[in-house]
């Protein structure tokens, strides 16, 4: 039904995909890969069936060099490596840096060169024939040497805005030197789609390169990266540079995780993946947060958390009348999921949704319903946000159904922060929680320091709890944060804490504490983070 | 130069803007503005020039009622109304929700309604004819009423790519009925950039509506919620709805501060801004997201902190003779700043720049400038991030230059927090906090309670300081925030703690804390707040 206004003409169309991740991507300010990172990454866009990966530039840095020694074999991806023309004043033949190229264990190569004349004249510093001469020796010599050559021709759009003479000599040199693609680079990444548009179809009217040897690479400095890749599809490009994520320096990339999908999916283009392979890419794009240690992007288009997300009442049961109504493409299709969202706007329908998310079989006419939506109601007028603590929202749901077992009572907590002078005369700051714990019969009384209030009450609870529960041993907080609810009583005000806990499996979960005390909300929290993981796991109550 | 390559036919054409934070915005998952948010939030609208600020559903929960109940006086934007279509069955005369909105203080009501047949079949379930009644019913009484009437045509492009005929009958009824503008909405946001430009074109070449009576409302769905809204204005219309910083449920809605530049600065168009008033647009972008508590993206086009980031070396060089070579529009011109990387010479411009943000005249020559700049890196190192903490920042530098006077010494604090039961059996959490300052020769030693640790700590304080410091009466905190650095060893992670403070006249300023300690991060917030208080205010210190 989605697919009914096509333009029928890109059907079947091969677009080649080329990942710039691991050389561009690793331009972006605090990105540093590793060996081990690259492989990881070189592997995934493999299993994924993306054409090119470019590994980096052999012969730049000991990274680089290390990751290219250790190549990884690649079942589906051409391993490709980067570098640039060879310097004036040298031939091809004697650049030690096109050596190093042709010496890699890459079975293809790209290169920069430039195509703006004002470059050219100001930062290369050569007469405009000679950079000419420098593409299509470079081209010529990876080509003979490689067997396949492809050239990035950097600041392209820029270039021909300003002198669309010489750009195009310049790209006409690598097409006629014999690179399989020339790659049109929008390097400052201010060009608007309708200029790439208009740009790209010159390039193949007029300035006779055929389409199935242009490529696109865009950044997305006026969030329009996705939009200029397609953009220069439509005119007739058929490769696509870009990164996982949308990683990249300034703005970044255009973003492989975002074009894919709207390639396949809405414009039929064949982009090389199998389409039983592209529910891999959530999975893909969330490791590849993880690895960077940053958090995935809610918000992403088709593998954020949040991408296919519903909230309010009316709304969610049309959802689930006919999805395709509410959703532009099935999540499952990218391997994402429909997620129903808890809100002060909650209906009754959309309580029913979370229930059956969680599991539950639920009957509409069902009294406890009532009492379930006048409780989540209730909550929410005091500050429980349950939108993005769903563990909090089961506990709740199923306390009140009677289904989750006593594991403990916290019976009393007391934390003392000091700062002190200690006996060497330095300033320290210290944490002390004690905890009285019922569990079954038997009260504990357990007492720990830590680095912050937060922290010794979680040291304390599981000095009282893990030797009775050891499945809480596995668990860990991997996030904390505090927002005030209204701030009108200055220090007053109440705190809302949102924990993020996380087993050895990876699996993730949050839960929420509200008060107006911090510590008791972050307590309430993490009493929460206790249950749910012994509930989940099924574990039996200690008597 | 970069205006080089223009599509001369927008150059001064008259684009309106219209910003739906405060309603679609609120949709986010986790966002949860107060009424005090959506003032302060309306007022950076208005002082920025766009033309229409929606404010919510009057009606429709309390915190939309509480705010229109209190509408902020704007003296550019057209404070706009959001409701729905009337009932069926009922007049427009007697449907409760219309009546709340003309009774709204808004100067403007737009109203949303069904252009999808599928829709009007399953999710209104009435016979499409009437729905068409609906729609002119409504729009004409709310023009009657308050003078102007807008009409979101929802699911205009997935309703005008099955049924053409009927989506175009329903935006007809609209125009037909006065609305000044028909609002062709893309509210599953699947459609791509030229199914937009084809649909648009078609709207206003067949369907006989002018452009400048069409608006447009993307969301972000494939990356393209940007390009979508300028493909709608390449095809004739002649409004855009978008966000600030693309907030918006799912993958958020178009956003404003992208569009906005791209607007002016490339495509020559007025959208009712000042020139002068662009470079606004960084710092109300970056005190958004400090609201919602969540960094800002670094990435964000145009005014991300990376958004004109350079890399050491060559390139930098080449930036330096000219920086349209390297950079798409000026920095300046949207109120960012370049930033070199790995530069010494950068973080040193950057500092000077700062300084004389503060007032203060600077020696490139001096001496005492290299020390400065070392002691921010290394407190940038630390997870001093002073973007946001102006105070906390003139502090560091004016105590390095030794300016401010030792106005008290914190020596010791003790903070307890006891949940425990009381002499009634009630639970209770109770913060109590014991502080010792020095101030001139004397040492003063303070206790007090709290409803929370940082709030016992506060009040302690001022038990001691008040007396010698009057000025420190009239301060209150306006919000407290924290976020976690890393989130590597569960609770042992490291807050960072931003306090907001006011005085009697309404002026603001921001201070900060790092430490794995929470209450000590808090504290060393807290400090700077009455030091800064102190010193702004020319206090001289008690001997």
């Amino acid at each position: 039904m989605t697919q009914f206004f096509q333009a029928a003409a890109m059907t079947g169309e091969r677009i080649f995909l080329y990942d710039t991740t691991l050389r561009d991507g690793a331009q972006t300010q605090d990105v540093d890969f590793s060996v081990a990172d690259k492989i990881a990454i070189a592997r995934d866009l493999d299993r994924l069936g993306i054409d090119y990966v470019e590994g980096g530039w052999p012969g730049a840095n000991p990274t680089d060099d290390a990751f290219f020694a250790q190549a990884p074999e690649l079942k589906r991806s051409t391993f490709t490596a980067f570098g640039m023309t060879r310097r004036p004043g040298r031939s091809a033949a004697n650049d030690p840096q096109l050596a190093a190229l042709i010496q890699s264990t890459a079975r293809a190569v790209c290169i920069v060169g430039k195509t703006w004349d004002f470059h050219v004249d100001v930062a290369l510093a050569i007469p405009r024939e000679e950079n000419l001469e420098l593409i299509a020796d470079s081209v010529a010599a990876l080509k003979a040497a490689k067997g396949e050559a492809l050239f990035d021709a950097e600041h392209f759009f820029d270039g021909y805005k300003r002198n669309p003479a010489y750009a195009a000599s310049c790209i006409r040199a690598a097409f006629e030197a014999g690179a399989r693609w020339i790659v049109l680079c929008d390097t400052n990444g201010g060009t608007l789609p309708h200029e790439v548009e208009s740009i790209v179809r010159q390039v193949v009217e007029e300035h006779g390169i055929p389409g199935d040897r242009l490529g696109i690479h865009c950044h997305n400095d006026t969030e329009n990266a996705v939009a200029n890749s397609l953009a220069a599809v439509r005119a007739g490009a058929r490769m696509v540079q870009g990164t996982i994520n949308g990683l990249g320096e300034r703005c970044g990339n255009a973003n492989l995780v975002s074009l894919i999908p709207s390639l396949m999916l809405k414009m039929g283009c064949d982009v090389g993946i199998r389409p039983d392979d592209l529910p891999l890419l959530t999975e893909i794009s969330r490791k590849f947060d993880e690895r960077l240690n940053r958090a995935p992007n809610r918000h992403a288009a088709y593998v954020g958390a949040s991408a296919f997300a519903h909230k309010g009442g009316l709304h969610v049961s049309a959802v689930e009348k006919d999805p395709s109504s509410y959703e532009h493409v099935a999540p499952e299709a990218v391997g994402n999921r429909r997620q129903i969202v808890m809100s002060d706007q909650a209906g009754r329908s959309n309580v029913i949704a979370r229930l059956r998310e969680m599991g539950m079989a639920v009957d509409p006419k069902d009294e406890r319903l009532n009492r379930l939506l006048d409780l989540v109601k209730q909550r929410d007028t005091e500050g429980y946000a349950y939108d993005t603590a769903e563990a909090s929202f089961e506990l709740l749901v199923r306390r009140e159904l009677g289904e989750v077992p006593d594991y403990f009572t916290l019976k009393r907590f007391h934390v003392t922060d000091e700062r002190r002078y200690n006996a060497k005369g330095e300033l320290v700051v210290e944490s002390e929680a004690v905890v009285r714990v019922r569990i079954g019969g038997t009260e504990y009384h357990e007492v720990a320091a830590g680095n912050g209030p937060v922290n010794a009450l979680d040291t304390a609870m599981r000095k009282a709890l893990e030797p009775r529960y050891p499945a809480l041993g596995g668990v860990k907080l991997s996030d904390y944060r505090v927002r005030i609810l209204a701030a009108k009583d200055g220090t007053g005000a109440k705190p809302r804490v949102l924990i993020r806990s996380q087993n050895g499996d990876g699996a993730e979960w949050s839960t929420l504490g509200v008060s107006t005390n911090i510590i008791e909300a972050s307590m309430e929290a993490l009493v929460d983070s206790y249950a749910f993981t012994l509930f989940k796991g099924g574990v039996q109550p200690r008597g």
